[in-house]
């Protein structure tokens, strides 16, 4: 599957508050370029034109995003990183101070802090997102494995449809709340961004966080074949009970989740550089990738992730009775390796994926 | 809030495969005023219009349940009942055999399923459901606990629109799902019937399970007013983060499971019924809305559902970590005890209204 970047829908850029810091947002660089104004509809109608035409003399072409989608592979761990960069990349990723194993996690919090806050974001709140959506994204893989596969949601064998049923529903969900203004949100990317109507929701006039040239990242296609290809036949049973339209929108649930969770690459990547700008400048100068997706893998805390995300499984997904010794112990409503094993292959590596795009991106 | 019963849109009478017993549905008096032909769609639609017209002629005005809907103190537990009744009331409302506190759970099990799987539709099925049922709703409350309670989702204040932001998704989702079926579903009511569009998916020609007059219970409008203006102050911090279509998506999905469960009482009062009309037919025939509510109440039972409602959220809630010391013990994402309240003075006082209403229709 190939990355594609999308059109312009994404370069609206309302920051939720719960990503922003206690500071209000100082006239930098980044702000310089793209914030809103307070006639902001309108000044945000013009940006997105001139987004548009900067982004079509982007420097990076679908090819590039191939290569590096279909190369997940680990690349070593730096041995030479300072502490300073290896707190940072243990936050972004998602790791509590608790279980920094490097033990390092106070080190330069400060300074980091304090430059990350006054853009309106923090390794804090970028953390803390990252570890609740794992919340999200095992609750809606459990709430899925309520039904079994249901093949004539996907193969359009429901009577009365032309299409697929998910489709369908995805792509209409996806229009009704785009009207009220999803997609006005940074966080949000859309798997059919071609058939969304306008917003009736003006964007708001938050500051902007993320890069503009970045914001338009959309790897929802490779998303949307990992779950429906991959994932799927690993933790639903085989079978049909008819709930086609329920099962539908445990999909979208999703896929949402996880779409959210690895488009977050851009946060994390957009923290790590304003934390550490020299550590990434000359690989985005020389846009190369490689070197940029060494600077980001850091196999220890991706095992600590994998841990985490498998140990939730076995949390949420567990039968509770109300004698413990009822408990159906070892016995989870979807695997806890198969939540690992997402991880590992998909969530960590796309994510990565999305960082490495938004930093070759963000110097133009 | 006044219940009320809606159009004919619910008396297309898809069972679920997942309901389903082991046998063949045989012909019996239910079936045959209600079973679909193998013509099923012309046949339904013929039926439907009967169902319309039969159902004008219903001897339950909106007064009677109003009263009924306001008056939810206990009716006191009758000892007289014989140990049969109280293991079917165990079971259907949602303890499983291990929990069942008076030691019965295995006598005249076998009599009863066998009667219960004839029609396709098992204390089994219906108790796994409501206790499935239980993890979806505290995983939904979970979900929306994440947003703070953005006021402006409801007051019809975010720009651009003219009325409620969270009732435009809920009637619009509604909508679309509508079109590819998913009110062809027994188990599925809508909270905005009125607006519906037709299905274009034809419904299935599965044998029917419920009453056809009982079928066209819907109380989502005493749902929606409980949900908005007494559970979500009791659950969600006060605040406004922007995320309004996300606060709007999980009003909808907690919206959805608790309509699922309320309404699944419809299921539990036809399964106690088949398994025997004797003990409700007195009360049905003289409308005797309190003795069928004595019939269907036990405190025992009740008091067990919600110390395991509240085990889930404390179990499901958690903060987890990979280290168990470092779990921030006692600090869940839902107050537990607002989870059994829900059930306590919500969940199952509605279930038993649904029950009771459906029953007072059920020889109808």
């Amino acid at each position: 599957m190939i990355p594609t970047t999308t059109g312009d829908h994404h370069n609206r850029q309302h920051l939720p508050l719960h990503l922003r810091g206690p500071s209000p947002p100082p006239a930098n660089k980044l702000t310089d370029c793209s914030k809103a104004t307070k006639d902001s509809f309108r000044a945000k109608i013009e940006k997105r034109e001139w987004n548009r035409s900067s982004n079509n003399g982007s420097t990076t072409g679908n090819d590039d995003v191939t290569l590096c989608s279909s190369s997940f592979d680990k690349i070593s761990f730096h041995k030479d990183r300072n502490k300073r960069r290896v707190r940072r990349n243990l936050e972004a990723d998602g790791i509590d101070n608790n279980e920094d194993v490097d033990g390092d996690s106070s080190e330069g919090g400060d300074d980091a802090k304090s430059s990350d806050s006054a853009r309106g974001l923090t390794l804090d709140s970028v953390r803390e997102s990252l570890i609740r959506q794992e919340d999200t994204i095992v609750f809606c893989l459990i709430e899925r494995a309520k039904y079994p596969t249901n093949s004539p949601v996907y193969d359009g064998s429901v009577a009365g449809m032309s299409g697929s049923l998910v489709e369908y529903i995805v792509k209409e969900t996806e229009a009704l709340q785009a009207k009220v203004g999803r997609y006005e949100s940074p966080e949000e990317n859309p798997f059919f961004p071609e058939n969304l109507p306008p917003s009736m929701v003006p964007p708001h006039d938050d500051p902007e966080v993320l890069h503009p040239s970045g914001t338009s990242i959309n790897i929802n296609k490779t998303i949307w074949d990992m779950y429906f290809n991959q994932l799927l036949p690993l933790f639903v049973q085989k079978g049909n009970d008819g709930n086609y339209v329920p099962t539908a929108a445990c999909d979208l649930h999703c896929l949402q989740a996880l779409s959210r969770r690895i488009h977050y690459g851009k946060f994390v990547a957009e923290v790590k550089f304003i934390d550490a700008p020299e550590d990434y400048s000359p690989a985005i100068q020389a846009q190369d990738r490689a070197t940029l997706m060494g600077l980001l893998t850091f196999e220890k805390v991706e095992e600590m992730v994998k841990r985490r995300v498998e140990k939730k499984a076995m949390v949420f997904g567990q039968e509770v009775c109300l004698n413990d010794e009822d408990d159906k112990k070892g016995k989870y409503k979807v695997d806890p390796s198969v939540v690992s094993r997402l991880y590992e292959e998909w969530v960590m590596p796309l994510t990565k994926l999305v960082q490495v795009e938004y930093l070759l991106r963000r110097l133009s």
